[in-house]
């Protein structure tokens, strides 16, 4: 079974991490293969970024169904794209923020997120209540770093999430906490190591449940909503990228 | 990896039938045991049924964790006793609804179920509702036939399963629809390809749901509301069953 | 008039207790009954608590019946099995939880509920929610003290809900308290008289309801999810408490 | 015990009607007091007919309390000016629609309402909403007839009555439903006798839920938004009612 | 284009404030016309206060009405009567609590509101969720001064205003802040001067929404429960303000 | 004041319909500009084309900024890419199903919508959610064509839309009834005249709503997720468009 890994940014780094916490938690059948594109932002840190990254993202998809991929994951916590996704494939394809969720409703009454910029907590606090779990999720915080300021100072980053995931658990009462992010997917062993707390890494949930998902067969339904796009080319050819047409008054 | 998947109902029948289907989407290295109580009713249709289930199913989950059991499927889709088994075993719990919803949140935008009696309809709704799909799931339709019936005439019962389902995907406009009772096991592969729906089987989606979590290292969160039950004994010593006292005035 | 208030843990003094505060307010005509099962947990503090006093707890509701009890007090706050005493009962069945509730939504726009174990919490927020008050309810508090410990240390078990009551008031701005188990029952007055702050106990709340309920000539509807349960044996025969069959692979 | 019930339109045979069904529902020990006001609207069928019995009506609080009554009922289904009610009172105010609303969620999984007119469902719906019953309530349902047509002709209105009442058992599945209008409190009897339905009278519901509040020590919350409205005079003295004051540009 | 901007209490200098902050962003083709009425209170703060002035509001609309007024405004942000006026008006009727709110979900993710009174937290929350905006708002927050002390001690208001706008933005995270009174009109441009919170203040955005609708042709619509009141009198002609007509036992 | 109305896709002849709805609503002072992308899907019918439609029309909105546009409208009905373009721009930014959602929800109390396939109901249904107006929608209702149809065979769109505008009146109870798709913008008056419903267009209540808050002074709060993006190449610099990188195993 291969299992299509996306991160929607174009930082080989950060895909690289996310290939390692994939890898060490697949079945031994599975083939886990990661992907980004190379044109989109370096970070995803709000509805912008999302948008630029999901064309490129959706080429990836497309890519690898042709290529026999069987399922295919979204690495990024605010799940860009994930719609037009599963318009796209014929395989299952599973977002980080939603398999993250799906499990700590399995292993725990209440939950706490954990993310990188305070920009992105309404974001995230949307995508939780519509995967159905705002009554649910105690809150979500922010260790206000960047994305990409995780790897560049690993033990900064920890100690932030340390002091927030305690936070969860005291203040919040959380009995799990969701990493926010999946540039902190390297951190969770860590994490839960050192406070106590069950934490949980969207890109392990995602994976372990793409693959449970192909195993037993199910793909993504093309009865309504999710059917692929009518097929459709712009209404005056491809212009170059960029190019603009206005029929300005 | 051994999944301990319980039917809580007394029918040994009917574990079998989850048996098969259980064995047939685990993964190889998987370890299926079914289980049932003697002691409970034979079929569970409404919350008496439901209540009288369930100290005899917490036994099985105890029994199972000394036993070595990894995780736990509660395979009667009312999801009885979910709470109080997540408190009483480290591993991981499944409910099949909980586990169906999941899937179909994930495959599907919108969902139908179709279970037994109309009697379970409000149940079943209260549970979609708590997992949070409550505005994914276009409606809770019945069959009107025992949970038993089920197996006694399964022509019938297929018969009125396509009913149902073709009029979710028409009337609700499901793009798939779940089977609400683990007596339906048998017949998914028959209804998805006599009506072309994508049908969603609870225990398939929770053995799945089980491996993976343990797999992954997952386990249920002790801290809070999941944690093990405080020891109690009974104020006045253990009387024999059924025995009632009265401090009637 | 005869109300049977059923306390489902098997503690003896905190059935007297109960007791106490239902015939304190009980209309003259009224008939309290009291009763305990004798094999149940001495307390009830989380799901496998209630799930162990259930179906003795059904006993007595079906005894009651018999009896010619015409309604229903389940007193304990987590309302362990409404819904399968609903279906064993013609009489309204009424629990405590549900009905303070009720009273606060009519007395007060906004309240908080004050319970013992932190535990407890998450269970009392989704009995409230789907009681339709999650919008009215400020906050679920506890005290942290175990239910017995209520009785054995009064004093200390009044300060601490003083101090949580008029955090109620002041922090989250609860314009009534809901004493979040039957155990505070005695506490009442006490409470509302240190603090200024209207006190709703559900002992009290639940008797009253019964009582309109009862003299109004209301029953449980036996229309649909509450009808009686459907006869029906174990598929086996009834085997020994705590006898166990597998059927392994 | 004294109490007010209030009906909050001008048309004394409705108030008849409302007394009788509360006083035939009464404890021994209560004395019904039924008013209304002499200068609103005949009948109340939507929100501007409510705002102009609202401020009447609130001086039959007022006499009420000065009078020592001790409990009040607001007998009209929209439960008009219910919180302005509360502030004036120190007894506790039940409107008939929240006392249907709460013997339903007692007594029954899911209900139906059926009103007067189509115009009022939308006023219905969010009244039941705001009680939070949102999701026990199938339907509201109109046998599109005026309030006062209620009155001319029993025989027709108790027809359609039958006809919606069966509609929301077979057509919604309700296992209980409620009248929508204080006028229809006299079908009450002979509507559960012809269609087998559990049918809730607010009225009905209301008195005893007032009765036992009061019995059991309950007063309206002054803590916070219920609290006795701040003195105040118009800024420049009271004016013949209906003159107007503008400052035009 | 004439637009009627009624402040419903009788305090002719905050209609002239109200005036001031209409006026300042009416489009050049557009005439405020501000009115309130004299028999109201001094001030809005709760629902009694409320109830007292919707008669005499709804009479100014229905007056406007006859005058060829285009849309109207209610300039109180507790919306007092919005439906019973667009029951009475064919013109468009705007709250400003609901403008307010239109306008936050469009410029902020998420927004905090500050009132008056603490005891306006509970119906301004109400409101907000009946909006579809609770999800949206953070907190209510109230300065604890009532509505004439903003104009009598402008410098506590805006310095009391400055403190809670900036707990909104730092402890709430709202991106903007609602002004929680039609008093606070005149401050909104200082206070977002100050904080550098953007601050929306309703009276302005209900008279641009008014404008917008009326220019675009929308009317209230008369298809259902907005539709006129139906014409009735009292039952037994109006008698004098007042006078209570009582049916007692 | 100049307004930019994007069309997202890449059909001038709907930019052109679009134009003609937007000048016929405009106040004199308002310049219009309409702009669509080349590059985009011809039409907008799903989650895939939406996502393919949003980084060229961020382009749009970036160079409107820097031209001096005041406000932006986003004409398609799936309010494609609206976070992202709030983020992009300093000035308003107003999606047409939110501002029709606005409109409703302020002249009826209860709306359908009527759109074009069935595979956006879903999609629909979620943004009317997200909206806060999931309560006040009856139901979204297809006409079943496809978006560029509409223009193709104008008599039969509009045939078809009576029929559900009809459907929406009588069996939903819609009082108002919501255009679901920027290209029925032209008919909007006709279905009016010929069903007396009201109905409400997009472009029409977006371009209002956009002059109202440019002319008030309003601007997107640039504090929290709104704020622009963060600026970022790459992590590799711009490849070709469609060209992917891949680290595959």
């Amino acid at each position: 079974m291969r299992i299509n890994v996306i991160n929607p940014n174009s930082t080989p780094s950060m895909t690289a991490l996310i290939r390692r916490s994939a890898e060490r938690v697949a079945f031994p059948g599975t083939v886990i293969e990661t992907h980004n594109p190379l044109s989109t932002p370096a970070s995803i840190e709000g509805h912008a970024d999302e948008a630029m990254s999901v064309p490129a993202m959706l080429d990836l998809i497309r890519a690898g169904e042709r290529a026999g991929i069987a399922g295919h994951v979204i690495a990024c916590f605010d799940d860009p794209g994930l719609g037009a996704a599963r318009e796209t494939a014929r395989g299952p394809v599973v977002g980080i923020c939603q398999a993250a969720v799906q499990v700590a409703m399995t292993v725990a009454a209440r939950f706490s997120v954990v993310t990188t910029l305070p920009r992105s907590v309404p974001i995230i606090e949307d995508r939780v209540e519509s995967y159905g779990a705002g009554h649910r999720c105690r809150a979500v915080r922010a260790v206000d770093m960047p994305v990409l300021a995780l790897e560049e100072d690993g033990e900064d980053a920890i100690a932030r999430l340390v002091r927030q995931i305690e936070a969860a658990r005291d203040q919040d009462r959380a009995e799990a906490v969701i990493l926010g992010c999946a540039g902190m997917s390297d951190f969770c062993a860590t994490l839960t190591a050192r406070t106590g707390v069950p934490v949980i890494d969207g890109v392990i949930a995602a994976v372990k449940m793409a693959e449970g998902l192909v195993h037993a067969g199910f793909h993504t339904s093309k009865l309504g909503s999710y059917d692929f796009p009518r097929p459709k080319a712009p209404a005056h050819g491809a212009a170059g990228a960029g190019s603009i047409a206005s029929a300005t008054r």
